[in-house]
């Protein structure tokens, strides 16, 4: 097994093999593939779907001479294999060794720390310049699937590089018909007139901007991605090569369902199933059927996604069942945001969800197309917690410190069941404010909650007691209520506990009522300190009596951590804050 | 004068003229332009190019039922006079009712406030869409400029409503040949295409995209404009209509000189000759001069800008002169930030400069792109100050909220001109962080200042006291000066006054031994407080004796303030920080 796979040690290694062996290499990674992905998943399609191209782009280039840089670097897995990596792969025990992304840190040969999408082209034409400038040589190759060509930050870098970078930029447009979810917008329908005419449409996007173009249709054959790569290796202009490709080639339920195969937990290679059990209720589910039933009462409701139906657990079905009802814009969240800023002006009332470490490509159109505009749009966030996305890439801990200072946004952070439902369906009815909502990442727990959030920024009180006030926001609520329950045992008085509810404000008439018999207000919080919620609670007392201990995370970029461990590094268990708290009493 | 146009209180007035008063109304509406613009100022060419359509477009369809969006909104004025608001062009005494941009809260007519670019068709194709779930029949136009078809935000809509809305949309592409300063980015170079063939050449982005195309050469021409006009409204299907305009029309300076007139100050009709007289030296100009000194010195040195090279005083002269080491990316914020991050990545010293308010859009790029890689990118802002730009959608007041609880940024708030070049100088040559550079906005000071700030964080005590710290950020520490002065002139004690230089981080060592002789520390900063600098301050001495008292901005779209009126309402003036003092010592 990996016969030849184990040969190789870096790029060299892949140049000196025969058609033959390149072929075996790529049953080889392919294996590899399996061998990792059904034991602790990762990204499926995408990585199955490119790993002759890979093969072929170490055959011809010479990283890291030349430049390789991989658009969400989530198809980098060859790549990796190829450049000293193969342990992350074939060897269980050094699985963790590997990111599932570029990393500088693990290898000369990646440039870049890189999970979100649309950026290669633009990271890529900064190498080109800096080279021109230096009067250096090499290639630089981007390489790009066409569910990202759809970003902003994709076509603004097409449009620019087209025309106005005259020198070598060879961008790899990976063409696999197919997003995260299914492909939305005019150019993938381009993309199929380019892939029936062969590529020789008179009608040419790229052509068009200025670019050369070459079209590969077997994109899955070593031998035609070497003639092509070599054709455009050492070009003295921007050109775009067009290959197609089939998403998850090789793995037969992936090739059949691409959207579901993306990304994937560990499973049986044999069935598919997934090899983990699901907790019956989620608040994915909750999500779920809150829109289904909305959608069929109310003919104003209107769900939108930047290609992140399964964050609502949107399948295809519901999706064809919401109709009109449903919007994926593909991956765009800024036109998805505006968009649903137009639609709330308008009358309609849409729920706009994707996960938390995405939206902040729309910072500038929440802040100016929503929040300047007070549009009513619900901003529903997956994976906010610190215990969700653990890759650098993809933290969601940045969700309220990046979002709580713009005005007007209510950011609302429930603790239950039926405050999480409470909340959304009040946010979708009202109009007066945009919202954003954080949605638990705990298990499904069950208490009584308000119907009603018009008074914005009033905290909840939900156990009255003195010395110590608790202010445990949204997913942090659960330890709250074991942090007083711990108070009560170790320190034999009842604390304050309270659900602030509002990311994004201060409940000034509670904060002062709590001078009367506090000493310590104690905050909790599920995300950075710095520019969150804490803050703002320190703040207010600033020029009082109270002393306040803010707890969360630190201001860093965590990569690949254990949640729980982090938690107690950073001091936040409730014995260690029972230990803190007994300093100052 | 105004004969027409004083006729003019609505829509339904406009549309009881004939050819001839409609070519006098354009004539009416010129005189006001020039009325208003040359005594306050404000965006000139677009206004004088657009008004032909302005006049066809309340000519044809029947605002508000039918919705117009305006991208950017700078181009309003004439939509403005036409809807009941002349009074604001040709009564001096009423200019300030008009806001320059779209405003709801001025008239029914206007949608959005917007004064960002590229928002446009997202806007719109959301009202679109509400429009279709509530099964109402209206027409929404969306109005944009060819320089804002480079933002991604415009590309993405474009890319989705092209194939995904099907229903009535009407995109008016207002082609006039230029953006802000000259047009970048292979679009441009297809428009003219398309103006060169009359709409007829076969590459059609547009048609490529899903839009069905009109091309109209004649612009500027009222009668052709309703013909065409005519020929979409009601269309079922989303339309592209190109017209081709002359920015700048009927006032032969801004025809000939389209960048300079773009925007303007106060000016002499006759002469051009601008009404207000400038420093000798400003930051403006001291950016400037180093740019052109050190990208003559250094050839790895490059100088990027999303379209504003006027913030650093790159005139098209100098542009020139830089060649290669200046790249303009168009209106690109996303693929300006990600393409820096890649020439700092292969050795490149890039400084990309742009107004503080649009840096916003590239939000997630900073984040990844940049300060996830650590690229040592030099990012200058201007206009970051509250007493810069004071239009809701345009306030630099966010900057250190947004931008300094990204972990690895490094913010710097230069207090003199030593300061700021020792800083901006710095930044360029270090290879270890990213760092943004808040331009200052005050008169140009001089005062001796560090060369070496790799000492991440640290402060520096300009003056060493007792009893009161006053740490004076940024803009605001001529500010701190004055009220240490105060401070010892009332209360006859001299107090600490400390320079902050970081916005991004906390000096712990110096506010530790701040505690020993002090009982208050002040915090100034030219932003709001939320997010902001001060929270960090307050945070730090929370569980501490210290009394910690923050100045700053509250967490508000403030819109078009006096300045001054403003720090007064907010208790920041120094007589009113020392009876705050007063009261707590």
């Amino acid at each position: 097994m990996y016969d030849i796979l184990k040969t190789i040690n870096g790029p060299e290694d892949v140049k000196k093999l025969n058609k033959k062996q390149l072929e075996t290499l790529a049953d080889d990674i392919r294996e590899a593939l399996f061998n990792r992905l059904t034991k602790i998943g990762g990204h499926c399609g995408p990585n199955f779907g490119i790993v002759e191209t890979s093969i072929a782009l170490h055959y011809v280039f010479n990283s890291p001479e030349d430049k390789f840089v991989f658009d969400v670097s989530h198809q980098s897995y060859s790549h990796k294999m190829l450049t000293g990596r193969k342990a992350g792969y074939i060897d269980d025990a050094r699985f963790s060794e590997d990111s599932g992304y570029t990393n500088p840190k693990e290898s000369e040969h990646d440039l870049f720390n890189i999970g979100h999408t649309s950026t290669s082209i633009s990271l890529a034409s900064g190498l080109a310049k800096a080279r021109d400038l230096k009067g250096q040589k090499y290639n630089v190759i981007a390489l790009i699937g066409d569910g990202s060509l759809s970003g902003g930050e994709a076509l603004e870098a097409l449009d620019f590089v087209g025309s106005d970078l005259n020198s070598n930029l060879i961008i790899i447009v990976n063409d696999n018909q197919q997003s995260i979810a299914e492909v939305h917008g005019g150019i993938y329908q381009h993309l199929a007139e380019l892939r029936r005419t062969k590529g020789s449409s008179d009608n040419n996007f790229f052509k068009l901007l200025g670019f050369d173009y070459i079209y590969e249709e077997n994109g899955n054959d070593i031998e035609a991605m070497i003639k092509v790569l070599q054709k455009v290796k050492d070009t003295n202009h921007p050109v775009v090569v067009h290959i197609n490709t089939q998403k998850g080639k090789g793995f037969e339920l992936a090739e059949k369902n691409r959207e579901v195969w993306h990304w994937c937990m560990p499973f049986d290679r044999e069935t598919g199933r997934l090899n983990v059990t699901f907790p019956t209720e989620s608040y994915t589910g909750l999500t779920t059927q809150y829109i289904m039933n909305k959608a069929k009462s109310d003919k104003d409701f209107v769900v939108i996604t930047p290609a992140m139906p399964m964050t609502a657990g949107l399948s295809p079905d519901l999706r064809q069942q919401l109709g009109a009802q449903y919007i994926d814009t593909g991956i765009t969240e800024e036109h998805a945001v505006a968009m649903a800023s137009g639609i709330a002006k308008a009358g309609g009332k849409p729920v706009l969800v994707t996960n938390a470490t995405f939206i902040q490509r729309a910072y500038d159109q929440i802040s100016q197309d929503v929040c300047i505009n007070n549009s009513p749009v619900t901003i529903l966030l997956d994976y906010s917690s610190f215990a969700g996305l653990t890759d650098m890439t993809h933290l969601g801990i940045f969700a309220i410190a990046a979002f709580s200072n713009i005005p007007n946004l209510v950011i609302l952070a429930p603790t239950s069941k039926e405050e999480y439902l409470n909340m959304l369906d009040w946010s979708v009815e009202q109009k007066e404010h945009p919202v954003m909502i954080l949605i638990p990442s705990n298990a499904v727990t069950s208490r009584m909650a308000d119907k009603n959030f018009n008074a914005i920024n009033t905290y909840k009180v939900e156990q009255a007691g003195e010395k110590v006030a608790i202010l445990a926001l949204g997913d942090f609520y659960q330890r709250g209520e074991e942090l007083a329950q711990k108070i009560t045992e170790e320190l034999g008085f009842n604390p304050t506990l309270i659900n602030p509810r509002f990311a994004s404000g201060v409940d000034e008439n509670l904060l002062e009522k709590l001078e009367k018999n506090h000493q310590i207000v104690i905050t909790l919080e599920d995300g950075v300190l710095e520019g969150g919620f804490g803050h703002r609670i320190a703040a207010f007392y600033a020029d009082k009596n109270m002393k306040v201990k803010n707890y969360g995370l630190k201001k860093e970029f965590y990569d690949r951590y254990n949640p729980q461990k982090l938690l107690q590094q950073l001091g936040m268990t409730s014995d260690q804050i029972v230990a803190d708290i007994k300093k100052i009493l």
